[in-house]
């Protein structure tokens, strides 16, 4: 990492306390192979001279095809026993930025959030508005229960019989944060929430400067964690501010918002973050983050917990 | 506007060209005696004690209740010829924050906003869900043609007959900010977004850190105008960012803010804030902003043009 770097990336799949989860080594295992294939989809893009963007939503798509992650495929269940997508996408070229709350329908949900961003006049949509947008513009559409595991119903169902309405989303959100060759940054998250949620609640990743942000005067960043937190401390923007307005680096900025701020307040979770010299920072204050980063042609490091990094 | 200052106000109505828009002196008349009620509603709160929260929310009630303003009764139609109201509301003693969007039922948005803030484990709720737990709550639920007036109909009509699927909300977003006597601040903001706008549309109003803001340690910021522009530049944050990190008055930060960055983003607005001081700011880029302000015991001001204000 360094002046000379002329790519980067790193992502994340949800951040909780793993170290008590429960997993066996055929879990961990599969984790850190799904960490690496997503992140080998980025680098390939960038590596080829794609655009950040690019490399994010692709990415993404991988971890929301994947029913491991609370994205897409294998998200978890609102109150209502329906799975309900947030994500957004930010370009810090430009500060463009699309962002959908409660989507249902569309596959892909940060593909959904590009398309906002790049074919609408607006930022956000949500509900069946957003769907709708997502339709009109080709996107495919599929029928709620294409994102529902038999894995998330019995999450769900034991949710219910605990009468826990809200459930830290453990096994979480995902998130990608990239520099591209041409020197901009962009960051993408995408999520199911939390499990057992209040139906039509909206969470951090899909608010431009909560979950998500970028700017290629600062950073970009993807959040994962409870995002009410992530929200009233409006996380991903602050780092980027305390670059920009506080000459902080993007370390010391994103363990001040992780390690003091969210914590402070009781909040858990992490982030993940690149900056246009190409520095990354991957910080959690739970006992396990899942998540993968790569910078040039250099081998892809994946982890779960604080110290069982693997390189591939 | 001291250290001696115990509480202060100011609020706004929206902004936009209105030296272009056509308004008679009765029209122009009306909106003074509206923004001056709204405001009197709010100090009164004040000085008897009351919270920066409650006070916000009883004046911005007073301008959703009035079909002048694009909040509430009055708000504009989206492309389905409904009304979707979007609003939020933030503490800035605690950073606790609720907000809500594309409520169709509930009979004031801002009091929804301030219900999820109080009695929800969640930040943010949309569209269906956002009613479903306000009528949980006790809060009076309405048919949706309780908020359309013929004059917003004939607008929306208007804009279909024209093509043009999105027209900046002239006749605006409402919002406030207060200090109160205990030394908090706190900010809110209500609005029916834009009209003929893509149904499940969210702008700036109940994103927090985009058009709706408040820490004590910075200030409380309020904004009207294209949400976009708000949401994709975290403009409401970055003004008490700009004071916290960056160690601008809020008059400077609120400047730098509209005048410079979202100008030169092509975008168009205004805002209203207050610090803990009691200094308050009323900037807009726009030819008018519909705005009141009070401090102490003072006098209400009122104003619609740039250089219009009136004593009350």
């Amino acid at each position: 990492m360094s002046q000379n770097t002329s790519y980067a990336l790193a992502l994340h799949g949800g951040a909780g306390d793993y170290a008590n989860a429960g997993f066996d080594q055929h879990k961990i295992n599969a984790y850190h192979q799904s960490l690496y294939q997503a992140a080998k989809t980025g680098r390939e893009i960038l590596s080829n001279g794609g655009s950040a963007v690019e490399a994010i939503e692709h990415c993404i798509r991988v971890l929301e095809d994947d029913p491991l992650f609370n994205a897409g495929r294998g998200s978890v269940f609102t109150d209502e026993g329906k799975v309900e997508l947030d994500a957004a996408i930010m370009d810090g070229n430009g500060l463009h930025a699309g962002a959908v709350a409660g989507s249902r329908t569309t596959c892909h949900a940060i593909t959904l959030a590009r398309t906002v961003m790049e074919k609408s006049e607006h930022v956000m949509l949500h509900g069946r508005g957003a769907d709708a947008f997502g339709e009109t513009q080709g996107l495919r559409q599929v029928d709620n229960s294409f994102f529902q595991t038999d894995f998330r119903r019995a999450q769900w169902e034991d949710a219910r019989r605990d009468g826990k309405p809200v459930t830290l989303g453990k096994f979480g959100t995902v998130g990608a944060v990239a520099l591209d060759k041409a020197g901009n940054i962009a960051a993408g998250t995408s999520t199911g929430g939390l499990t057992n949620k209040q139906f039509g609640r909206v969470g951090d990743s899909p608010i431009i400067g909560a979950g998500t942000y970028a700017s290629n005067s600062g950073c970009a960043i993807s959040c994962t964690g409870h995002g009410e937190y992530f929200i009233r401390t409006t996380l991903a923007r602050d780092v980027s501010a305390l670059m920009e307005m506080g000459g902080l680096s993007l370390e010391a900025a994103s363990k001040l918002m992780i390690e003091d701020r969210l914590h402070a307040m009781g909040g858990e979770g992490g982030l993940v973050g690149v900056d246009r010299m190409g520095n990354i920072s991957l910080v959690f204050n739970t006992s396990g983050m899942f998540r993968a980063f790569t910078v040039d042609a250099s081998a892809i490091t994946t982890g779960v917990f604080k110290d069982d990094e693997r390189t591939h």
